[in-house]
């Protein structure tokens, strides 16, 4: 018998949004429910995309330029969907990924203006166009994203950026989004960890069912 | 007094065929004509590059895939365009590269069949289009560079490929030196080193001339 695909599953979100948190108790439902999942990270999730991941975050590297930065990141994305992410689909495991295209999108393109055909162009040949089929975006106004952020420890080169940075990553989340209603669910972040969490599992049940 | 912009010379060439035998004579030669000259390479030349490319030679990165290997390279160039080479030609300084984006056509399009409309719009955007004046292409039997590299210590990943690999990369070099002639000077490496050098010299004169 043919082993029926997994099905991949993306979050996204900005700083302090509580990614962290969504995504352990959404592991311990999914696994719950008999779900053999693969977690991941982006940039980052393979040796190669690993070490790109400590390139980019570098607060050492101030004047990175921002062609750099989004070849890094999808050099670190083609290397994890060829080797982590397609074989997991294919074996009929579920895939959860922190962070995905989306983010290149949210910021490299409305953050590090860079044009959007550019990263379209990335996303067709280096994940042969792959997507999510559910990604969900924790959505959080960017002065409490921050406010909850301080005090984890030293920022990173990206956590750095003034507000305005991140306001237009923000933006760029809600509008694709909103432009991508079927495959997007919206979770308002500033409501308490349960209430994320029941959120995120209303959004998987139809990928649930699907699967059955 | 506007300043002249300096003149831009890269070094191609597969394994063992003296590269950096060249480079240091050139190097002698072009300073002292007074040329104030910037040594780089490639993949690497910025803190960032070279921590590309300890990634892109990595042994133990058996299975990277083409697409990250490519992604890679042109990161690693996109910030030396930016942070090395067009500062430095702005600033009337010349510079001579080890290797640049011809070595992507060579080794990512020719040896690992990447296709040449994805690299061509990679260098249109990562590096604005930017083309050395000059480049020197070290043209040697694959057989023979390979019996000169052999025993200089432990091979990185790439110079692990097998024969018809860099027999890939040479007619990929050879094709672009004769599809551009007025750019590519094509040097018999089989030659000594002071006839190499002697080539080289003379395929500068133009530059010399063009830049008093």
């Amino acid at each position: 018998m043919t082993q029926k695909r997994g099905k991949f599953i993306s979050l996204e979100g900005g700083e302090g949004a509580g990614k962290s948190t969504l995504l352990n108790g959404l592991r311990a439902f999914l696994e719950g429910q008999g779900i053999d999942l693969q977690l991941t990270r982006e940039p980052g999730g393979t040796p190669l995309g690993e070490a790109a991941r400590a390139i980019v975050l570098d607060p050492a590297l101030k004047n990175m330029s921002a062609e750099a930065e989004l070849l890094l990141m999808f050099a670190s994305r083609a290397q994890l969907v060829r080797e982590v992410i397609e074989p997991a689909l294919a074996a009929g495991r579920w895939v959860l990924c922190d962070r995905f295209t989306d983010a290149s999108y949210a910021y490299q393109g409305g953050g590090r203006g860079q044009p959007v055909e550019r990263i379209e162009q990335l996303e067709q040949w280096a994940t042969d166009g792959l997507r999510p089929d559910l990604t969900l975006l924790l959505d959080l106004p960017v002065a409490t994203g921050r406010a909850r952020a301080a005090g984890r420890g030293d920022a990173d080169r990206i956590e750095v950026e003034a507000d305005g940075f991140f306001e237009r990553v923000r933006g760029t989340y809600r509008a694709r989004a909103a432009a991508d209603a079927a495959r997007f669910r919206v979770i308002d972040a500033s409501l308490t960890p349960e209430q994320v969490l029941q959120q995120a599992i209303d959004g998987t049940v139809h990928l649930l069912e699907d699967h059955a």
